[in-house]
């Protein structure tokens, strides 16, 4: 792949056959016991239908349901670069909090994950001011009121990476609500993907935190 | 007037000249030299031009430019109830935080206002916590991400009443940005009010900070 | 919890076998047979399914369908402080109306529910003028048209919150058309929450209306 | 004119030399001294200066600056049909209000003006009701919340058609909200018209309460 | 009912159970066997489900699937006042326009069906001009671009009801482009009500249409 | 230029010292008396002081006020392929139909202009049938309701490129309604471009109407 | 057909009985082996169900699945004028696509597809020019960002027709992403037709490709 | 200052006095001929009015103003750390796409700007990859369709920082096209800033670029 990043199949739209011929694709470009250099494949967005549909062919991929996420080769690469951290509020935002985690760990980085910091409770984030700073990049999953992000980005020096989520109901609009909060946070250093794009957060963090040769 | 709080008149629409009459007649039902008990009038909204007008005719009349605000007759009453807290991020949001504040005073609460307290920095809002925490009803003013109502929500126990602004540019979409945030705010305890409505935030954390007889 | 109100766990997002989870680690803290002064649970936004499987738990649990709302446990607190009026339209913003009325409630209020009182039929919302004064906060409750909150503001001193509802079709955009009007009320003194926010709603009521010592 | 009623000369894209053009045109066809049943010309929308340019060609054209609107020849054909009643809450919507009524004069119609009566105030409108339900069609002109139609609608058996202004700030966003409210009004026989259009809400007033013959 | 009008049941958030109770009132209240002169009621929005609710009750109301509506008792009063016509482009907006015209009806008017008159068509509607041109109002409904109704009033002197309806994909923003297009139509004399609002848009059309005494 | 059309520079943006500069450029590059194949340069959306600016360089450019647009050479090439047909239905229409047709002009094509044939008065469209016939591809500018383009698609065969406007107001929305009713056209054979954007809606038709050689 | 181009019958909206209803009608009028200069009818936006019901009475007629679109008789035209490109750039988009090229095909337009060609990857699109450049009409067909159209324009000289479609999620809001970029495309020479709308935009391009006689 | 990075004064809400006595302090803390170590602040968004009042007090200050952007101490700081690499368009986004420059210059990178590159001339971004490829984080500045950021983040590894501005018009929509079509970039690897804040993507990008100790 061009840019030296494993490739992804967005499953969502993808018929389950469909998919089961990308991945009988894939196992016959590298066999049943593939070489531990083979570029991983991601699958993301994928119900359990369509997971399914990839396990049939490759039985051995790495499935995470939370994440709808699978891999194959089922282990991710040695990590290198800087650590990548990915913050929430709650249960609600996991899935894609999850997602972004996976994609950043397969593109090759060490990562952490850091729950139920919400900004109506200031103290469990600056709790884990220390974890937040040691990041290369941070990652942060809000719906709702998408606050997190700024409140965040003012903690430490690293990029943070937004990624707003349509939890939420009424005057959250499917996502629109934590999407403009972020796009607007107060602290500089705070670059913002589409909403519930767990898989694009993670993947710009990634390479944010990719080893470096000035 | 039936609720037993000021009259207000609203500026913006008004001519100059239509505003002299509101005062004059004002001036006559009240005299130049009106008793202590004569409801206060607010005229709310006034630019240079329609502030002049009115204080053509009530030269007296107290005039808070930055808030755009006036009033007459200029003391405001002897305060009841609760404090009024009104916090905001910084100088951009302050004419709204002053018409808020203004506006409490003149409905008969004591008033605090707290300035450059951000999301961005929450040790300045953590150091003010005392001051907020003694209000009956805190008022929070913000543009942008208008990220403070909720972080603000999450340390006191009294009723928040949220203005958001339309302070901000691009994706802030004059103030649809913080209104969305606001409504969605993470912790519970908040009202908000219409996009840069200093004057009702002010009279809703006056009545709900009002003194009361349960 | 910080701030002395009872905790609330929003179902919407969460698996049976989550809120299963939830309900245990409750019962394991305070026993089958909890003292009288444990802190109420909330569970809020609960279809049949969530329902269940909290009262798989905790059968004793007060469960409301049409307000998709469990208490657990199942008594509220003594009342203090002032009355909460929640007001509304008809039967179809009663889920809302009831989810606002029981929160108050748990959270110590002394509640009272007028239905019935549209502005297409003036007469019967002076018919409840008496009713709608004796409140310290009055919870008014509105889909389509959203005009109901300015109308009582207009008849009450003390404040409104306004909950916006889904209720409606076609303009009614989900609730955005009731939500302006609200933020728009030509009378002062009303606070607006999020679209469909009964639980907002009436946690904002219940702080407003609680006993204060100014 | 195909349909029976005046030509109308929506005057703000134009220059005034174009006006000039079309009064001087007018003038050739009908005359300095024209007949009593010429129809009608109305020129809507025109500022100080459009106004004075029909004015340099039609000296005797009657002006209302504040509904921004000329008619010529000056008077109004004698009425016929039914009363057209218009309803307003306050100074800010008289432009638009004004247009509508004139309209409605110059396309031969009784007419009356009710100021002043805004939802906050219920004793207001009530006590017009008489007047309202005399009429054989009722304007309602509003801004900001935009209630006052489906609250009159309520009153009187006759249609409604209901003018969204522009008047307000914020969430009213430029008239947006009070035309969603009008669109959603809970008493049904509400009819409504464009942003500020009180020459499209006094023309189909006027064809309402046309005179019939069933 | 205090307008002289029918009552009319919105059954959409309605459930079988409570129209059931809704429909056993209206029989005990009138019996099975009603005077002529009992004012109609509307079930308006039923689908199969809650037809069936009311029509275990009163088996003899009229049921029309298609308009998804019902009434009892099933015949309409005789017709007093104006015709009223309704015209749609094609099959997709037949239950809207049913829904209109058996509302208007109902409401006492004689009324006539005008069908497949797009605007991508003009013979077909200058074919039906005498038609339109009867009628003391026309009810025009319409989906996609919405341009119908002003195509019509620029035809047709009597006041025009235009309907938009959620016809249509992408663009069509469930039924928004339509009401744009209605609110903005060149010709005057065209008011608007809710998208998809058949019951609305009969009625009105049904007050603009009755016999009058002016 | 790459694709054999003329240059278009958009001038709004520009300050008139970078359009001089632009200007003098082109005359470096081609001489004060430019050979007869010269390629055509358009200065489009050129106020008063922009024009100005390029006048100054080259005086003896065309430029055409009304429509904003300078050309120079001043003299459009000889046409070929087929006509383009601008039609509009009146004067607040004009400057974006005289830039669209100056525009297909210059890129090569014969045009014609056809104005005041409004969708409220259909037998103004009908007696042009004849003309917008004889088109290969048929410019419609229409702001307010939209509605123009699909009538008129329904009355040819050939394509038609249709521009929304900016002209309206209230629910235009700034041309937002007429973008949806043109996307929204019932007749096929509409295509779409931005709103006042007389430019490109002159340039996609001298496209469609290029000779050609399948 | 007025415009010598096919029926084309909208299934989405309408019954399996009521399309069977058409089938047979067509059937009846041409009979089970019709003549070879038969119009052709397209029957767009079908589902199994729908299909079947059409198969039911034309067993003989074309069904692509993919394109949800079925013809009848069941070969296109003998193709005349130019050949049509339709370009996109994965699987997700591929069943507008097909509709609109079997659309331009039934229109009697030569046509190819060029699939797997997106901005993210110039070199694929740059290796397809000669087949881009060698058609009278281009469709491409994108969704999420929308932006392939704008980058074809750029590469050849004939019309390009943008099909937005509804593929994304997030800030790509059903289309309105790809359908603002297309609006909005720095390339001259783009035409836009509705989201989703392969039809509409295979039936333009067959338009602008049709033979002529200028 | 907290993380290290230099302050900067938003000046568009701010009036020359208070602007004064900003630059006042700042020249009272560390002198008229600062220490190379004195953190640089900037000015952002100034126009030429508050620029004046800054140099008024800070004459030495760099100004810049087609970036609207002073700094002072004027020199920027050894740069450390990777390459910034800024591409834009053309000259409607150069304002921004310089303030974008600047700040990631102040911040302590170097930087390189990359101008005249759009989508619809693909063989003008291809001629300057190797530019792009340099960078240790590359932002795009883009109007109209804002499909530059995805076509680079095809081109590069590194992050892209994309940029939407304002420039455009009508369904350009204030830059809300081109921030959709950069939330939705097909290339993964964007993260999207507020329109016209190319504060905020200097700053962001020069912290991705930030010398790194993993
Ligand atoms: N700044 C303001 N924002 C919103 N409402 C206001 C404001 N000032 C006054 N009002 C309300 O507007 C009413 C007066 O409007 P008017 O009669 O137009 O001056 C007062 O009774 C207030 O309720
Ligand atoms: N289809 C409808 N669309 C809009 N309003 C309706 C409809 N049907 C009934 N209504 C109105 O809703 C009221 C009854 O509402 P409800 O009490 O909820 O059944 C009636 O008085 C009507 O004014
Ligand atoms: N009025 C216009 N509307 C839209 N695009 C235009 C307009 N005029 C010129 N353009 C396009 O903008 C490009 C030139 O932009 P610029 O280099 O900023 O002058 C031209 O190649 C045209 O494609
Ligand atoms: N052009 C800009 N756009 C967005 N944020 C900015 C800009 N300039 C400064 N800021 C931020 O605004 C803060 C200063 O705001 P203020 O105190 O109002 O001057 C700085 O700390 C920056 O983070
Ligand atoms: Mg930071
Ligand atoms: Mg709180
Ligand atoms: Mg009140
Ligand atoms: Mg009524
Ligand atoms: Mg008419
Ligand atoms: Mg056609
Ligand atoms: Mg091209
Ligand atoms: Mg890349």
């Amino acid at each position: 792949r061009r840019r030296g990043y494993p490739e992804a199949v967005f499953c969502e739209g993808k018929s389950p056959a469909h998919l089961r011929a990308i991945a009988t694709a894939l196992l016959e470009r590298h066999g049943g016991d593939p070489a531990p250099d083979v570029p991983r494949t991601l699958f993301t967005r994928a119900d359990a239908e369509r997971a399914q549909a990839v396990l049939d062919v490759l039985p051995d991929a790495l499935h995470e349901p939370e994440a709808r996420l699978l891999a194959w080769p089922p282990t991710p690469p040695e990590p290198t670069g800087g650590l990548v951290v990915v913050a929430c509020a709650g249960t609600s935002d996991l899935p894609v909090a999850r997602e972004a985690e996976l994609t950043a760990r397969f593109l090759g980085r060490r990562t952490e994950l850091v729950v139920d910091v919400g900004v109506a409770g200031l103290h469990r984030i600056l709790a884990r001011t220390e974890t937040l700073r040691a990041a290369a990049a941070v990652i942060v999953v809000a719906g709702m009121d998408g606050a997190l992000p700024g409140v965040v980005a003012g903690l430490v020096s690293a990029p943070v990476v937004a990624v707003p989520t349509s939890v939420g109901y009424g005057a959250a609009f499917e996502g629109l609500a934590p999407l403009l909060t972020m796009l607007n946070a107060c602290a500089p250093g705070v670059g913002v993907v589409n909403i519930d794009n767990g898989y694009g957060g993670g993947h710009l963090a990634a390479q944010i935190a990719a080893p470096r040769r000035d």
